[in-house]
């Protein structure tokens, strides 16, 4: 797919909103993005928003930041993600027309008489970045000054993420009072996000023929102890600063065993663990394997020495700090102000994790704010009523401009 | 490695018995015969016994039966395998002299002054097919009719297996009143065998993202009760005609999962039960999953009835009977007096699954004996001390001749 064709982003200035915001979601869900293939997208934002004289345009790998300097009192940062997953028969994108049976029923029954965006991307997260390129394109004199960052590699692990790239190597880039994330939300405001580790439980035994079982010790049958451990624990709701998350401990996957006749000698069960933003990342971590276990990313297998893997191996494979909602900042009580008489919806908490923590570590306060329905996020039938860019960018301008 | 050299196989007929076999181990054991490979070792075979009169030699597939016809009252089978398991850094093999680090310590206290033959299938079972074929060469006037039977794929699946396929195509080529198969036993007897069958036990669950565990169902968290099941069998040691029978019940693979961040919806625990020749298949299989699941190879999943596993999916994944130890038959009872005789040792009950229970079904008695250490069969570093060879060729001349 790296032969991508030419891609061309443009912008007709005397196209009313809803038409240019349309047409500028058309061009960039044509453009195959799937994470390490974002480059031609990349590109084609970098050369739209460098024909904006307001704007001073830098890049990093493909990760794109484009900045107002206004010299305004404050600076809001405007993100969104340029990559997808993994397209699965939803690529290229279309218009359904209203009645097509792809529409979801739930959204035809409320939106009955619009056009839906449908395939990869539709909701996570090109309408988001479509009416970020309008904002850049068209807001030349904000009430504060704005940097938009268009970046790569958010769907895949946390190292290859493009927004944390540009935090590490040019953190005067990104510095800001706030910031507001493109993730699907429905045009909600979702404040904050829960953490998420990731690591192996290994428990070890001797291989033997398994006509011989006693000469052997099954690690498959003393990875029981785990599933019971995880079976047992209950998952918390945990308010913080008003808002409510849920937590939650799954095994995602679990392998073991050699050969059909051999007595297994190592089985993974692999842990996710998402927690609330009361807690750090050492804080979590502490609670799965011992505040002093010493299993970091990279370092291999350490023993548990308390939590609830207690006495097991474990391996880090991933992780990645929550944030607490941002929701006391003025400028997020304006926005959400706006977004309830728009929408009549209250903040909620975010449950999956998203880059608002990585603004969280920055000390910006960020919230999730995008268009299209985030629990059709990665789905294979990907949509978004129309509709959805205009109240999206209606918001954005009216708390910007 | 299908471009095997050009194999043959001769014997030197002026040659001390002794040094015939270890000529004829050598030769077969430089044939590259891991299962599916055999073809040009069998080629080998062929050739070797069509130049003996008093042989009459069928082939189906890449299996050699040879018979005598002399008319005598009563017919042995003497039955070997010639494919080996896959090699790991051991082959091609050599013989160890005395001293050399490579021989296990038990074997240098055991036979300080004797070549052991290192390689893959040292013990597993090129020996046994090594006297085997010394004695189709030269038990012209043997006291009871001879049948032997050299064949592929007893290393893999069960519906590979060469004997099998004789068994089913041609069951009038082996029949007879004793069969004696040439699995390692250290020329002891070991009667009978296990049976085993292999099954999934399978969980289900709906797949969610991780953030959002409530709106899924765990499949890997399900499997907990499978494995405390597991757990809490206890294996039981089953007398049969005499000899003691240890049953083993274990989990020997298990998986589950399609993504680090995505709620389980599939779990799979493949399950080995090698159950006491008390039992029959279908008996077997009740204990595991009731006597009415319908689980057949080949059929898919069936949800177990009864037995262990009840509740839970069953699809079954092999399936072999035991063979209860053929101890009381005429020939048995001398063979396991010289046997007593040469090395001191009474028959044992055989564990693992050999072809000894396709002749029992069949309504041949059948015993495991042949030269070798069967724990070091599939072992990196198989061996065999020389004078292994002998002692069995000894007890069969004996029996025999």
């Amino acid at each position: 797919m790296n032969e991508a064709k030419h891609i061309t982003i443009s912008l007709d200035p005397a196209a009313p909103r809803k038409a240019a915001l349309s047409a500028l979601l058309e061009q960039i869900m044509a453009a195959y993005s799937v994470s390490d293939d974002e480059g031609p997208l990349t590109d084609a934002v970098e050369r739209f928003l460098s024909g904006f004289p307001h704007l001073t345009v830098r890049r990093h790998g493909d990760t794109v930041v484009a900045s107002t300097s206004l010299g305004r009192e404050r600076r809001v940062i405007l993100a969104g993600h340029l990559d997808t997953v993994p397209v699965i028969d939803n690529f290229p994108p279309r218009w359904l027309e209203p009645g097509d049976p792809l529409i979801r029923p739930e959204i035809a029954r409320e939106h009955p008489s619009e056009r839906v965006m449908w395939g990869r991307g539709a909701t996570d997260m090109k309408p988001a970045d479509a009416v970020m390129l309008y904002l850049a394109a068209t807001l030349t004199a904000p009430r504060v000054d704005l940097t938009y960052v268009f970046y790569d590699h958010e769907e895949v692990a946390a190292e290859q993420n493009g927004l944390r790239k540009v935090a590490e190597s040019h953190p005067d880039w990104i510095r800001g009072d706030f910031a507001i994330i493109g993730e699907p939300t429905s045009c909600g405001i979702e404040g904050g996000c829960n953490g998420t580790i990731r690591f192996d439980v290994v428990t070890h035994g001797v291989a033997a023929h398994s006509a011989r079982a006693w000469m052997g010790e099954n690690a498959i049958h003393k990875a029981a102890d785990i599933l019971n451990r995880l079976n047992a624990y209950e998952p918390a709701d945990v308010p913080v600063d008003g808002l409510t998350y849920r937590e939650g401990l799954n095994a995602t996957l679990i392998s073991g065993g050699k050969g059909t006749n051999v007595i297994p000698d190592e089985c993974r069960v692999h842990v996710n663990y998402r927690f609330a933003p009361d807690k750090t990342l050492a804080e979590a971590k502490a609670l799965m394997m011992g505040a002093d276990a010493g299993a970091e990313l990279g370092n291999g297998e350490h023993v548990a020495t308390g939590g609830v893997f207690e006495g097991y191996g474990i391996e880090m494979r991933d992780e990645s700090p929550a944030a607490r909602p941002g929701m006391d900042a003025p400028f997020a009580r304006r926005l959400a102000a706006l977004v309830r008489e728009r929408t009549g919806r209250e903040p909620m908490a975010k449950l999956g994790w998203t880059d608002v923590a990585r603004f969280s570590q920055l000390g910006v306060p960020a919230v999730n704010l995008g268009a299209g329905d985030p629990l059709l996020a990665h789905k294979h039938d990907e949509q978004m009523p129309e509709s959805q860019l205009e109240l999206l960018a209606g918001i954005l301008v009216d708390a910007l401009a």
